[in-house]
């Protein structure tokens, strides 16, 4: 198999414009696959806004960003038993071997080959990904910003060929984290009251979840207050614009609720947001979910918040395990018991990268989709 | 119904030694118990001591201690129907009304009733003990460091009468405590690993629960090795002592245990060891479960910990609603079901409580039982 040249939008340096460049994508190597990406998405909140501009201590460059797409194999590495050249599949930034002991747990989505963004020196080697003659980072493993990449046989997830790729893109992370946050990570209950702080896309699909859960009050809440006519639409109950009250957001849900939420969610990745989600939550049995990333500070609270009942946790990718779960959620949307299309007010071209970049700082949108490698 | 003199200990300051004084208590009023208290109990770490000399911001004085005790029933009040005087009862520092939402759902052990240790001015006018013209502060509502004291009769489990005052009052704060966080609120599982941060009373009733629960690795952790020994008696497999160690005790656990405990308890009241605890715990799935006190300092961590799946989480009272759950701790212990001698390592009498306050600032003593009005 040959290196494939192709283009792709390379992050040379932090808080700057892509660049679109052409790349080699080496052959897939021992277990590995190439992907044909077909589509690619880009919103809000998102990680890949994170480690370019906002983290810096974390991100390594240059890096080829881009983790939530959808695509077509071109290769197949040695060994690889699962795929076909053809099959058409969503890339995952956490793997699923099926192997490990965590993998076997039914108790999480985590694989112990999952680096969770960890950077070495090694990331580098590892990449398919070079221009210029210098290696580029594959972000999360990933990489999809790039016309092909390559991903571990572990990290793909097959999926239904009927589905419209330019849709399906966005079960490869945001729509996953959110939902799955409500279903798998809080088991949120029929007939209870949830809180959903932040709504972006992965906020949304977890109003989408309560609903789906049974939930009887779903309050979304946000400062930008055109977000609300969307979260509405995905099952929000009440919609709260902190803003608009004089007292703290936590103490409002609690006197609209009669003593806090069952079940809240942090979808924003803000650590005092964090803190504000589990005071709103009951004292007894709350539990609060943090979805939203941020590794720059440290949430915090006092004991008593947690000694009175509530619970704290958090999620990653909704505790979906990644091969399952995608395959679960394609066949969902087709059956058309789960929504994705409400959350795309954008289709653009890769080239278009930089402008889907300030869209998503800029709050506006909630998910542009990008066309990489049209059929 | 007179008022009754009779003796109490009563902290007139904060952080100065106890006094021995001649108090009033009031007859008992509305839905009121007087109980005749035969034992108190204080030992290390306990709340009591927290109040009197550590966290000066919350408490007011002057103020009547002592909330683990056991007693007789002298009289009650109007409206009084579940207790006769000759009762023999355990006073609750969590009151059970049996009536309000809380009460009446199963997934928690709070009543809307408790003032969760909030103290204001009316606090001094619901008391019923006073001295030398002035109201003296019910602590928790209970204030067991007199002769007699009056509670509410939401705030009574009444227990066999077979039941040694002078044992089964440990019942009515540390066993409860230590020993539900692991059966109630973490829900240990068998076959499961846990850590125990702290070894006093509330530490080693959590490695008795833990191994009621079926655990197959309880690892208690102390920096004084003397509590080693009846850790091992209550059910510990291994026993740390985090000052034999250059590295932290979080990475030990986690080499221990291959991935990371199951279960864990804070069981001392320390944010830092809060953050280790949550720390020891396995991704996927880990609980961590504050059972040790404060309210000087908020824990912190990074939202990774809890992304990665991890729960953290608290308890007060062990989860055990109290009326009932101290009937049926009563009855494990008489049923040979459940170690409470163990726990008792001084007996002295009321007017001995400043050295009991000694041994427990000294971390000399697990239990020092103190007679009160012996029978």
């Amino acid at each position: 198999m040959a290196v494939i040249r192709c283009k792709a939008a390379v992050a040379w340096e932090f808080n700057q414009p892509l660049v679109i460049e052409e790349v080699e994508v080496a052959p897939p190597q021992e277990k590995e696959i190439r992907i044909k990406v077909r589509i690619v998405a880009t919103g809000v909140c998102q990680s890949d806004l994170y480690f370019l501009s906002k983290c810096s201590n974390q991100t390594a460059f240059p890096v080829v960003f881009g983790h939530e797409a959808a695509g077509v194999v071109e290769s197949i590495g040695p060994g690889v038993t699962e795929f076909q050249p053809g099959d058409t599949v969503i890339p995952l930034f956490m793997p699923q071997c099926r192997e490990c002991r965590l993998c076997k747990s039914p108790k999480t989505n985590l694989c112990v080959n999952g680096s969770a963004g960890k950077i070495d020196e090694r990331s580098f080697e590892r990449s398919r990904i070079s221009c210029r003659g210098r290696k580029l980072l594959q972000f999360l493993g990933t990489s999809s910003f790039s016309e092909f990449t390559v991903v571990k046989e572990m990290s793909v997830a097959k999926i239904d060929p009927a589905a419209p790729l330019d849709r399906v893109c966005l079960i490869g992370c945001a729509i996953c984290t959110g939902y799955g946050a409500a279903v798998n990570t809080a088991k949120v209950e029929a007939g209870s009251s949830c809180a959903v702080f932040g709504l972006g896309a992965v906020g949304l699909a977890a109003v989408m979840g309560c609903k789906a859960a049974g939930a009887s009050r779903i309050i979304a809440i946000d400062i930008n207050p055109d977000k609300f006519e969307k979260a509405k639409v995905l099952g929000a109950t009440d919609v709260v614009n902190p803003n608009d009250h004089s007292r703290p957001i936590q103490q409002l849900l609690q006197e609209m609720t009669g003593g806090g939420v069952d079940f809240s969610f942090e979808c924003i990745g803000n650590v005092e947001v964090m803190r504000s989600a589990l005071e709103s939550c009951a004292p007894g049995w709350g539990v609060s979910v943090i979805a939203g990333w941020t590794d720059m500070e440290n949430f915090s609270a006092p004991p008593i918040h947690l000694m009175t009942g509530r619970k704290w946790t958090g999620t990653l990718f909704g505790g979906f395990k990644g091969k399952d779960g995608v395959a679960q959620m394609v066949k969902a949307y087709l059956d058309r018991k789960l929504m994705v299309d409400e959350f795309i007010t954008h289709n653009l071209r890769l080239e278009q990268i930089n402008e889907a970049v300030e869209l998503m700082k800029n709050s506006r949108c909630i998910r542009a989709v990008l066309s990489v490698s049209p059929q």
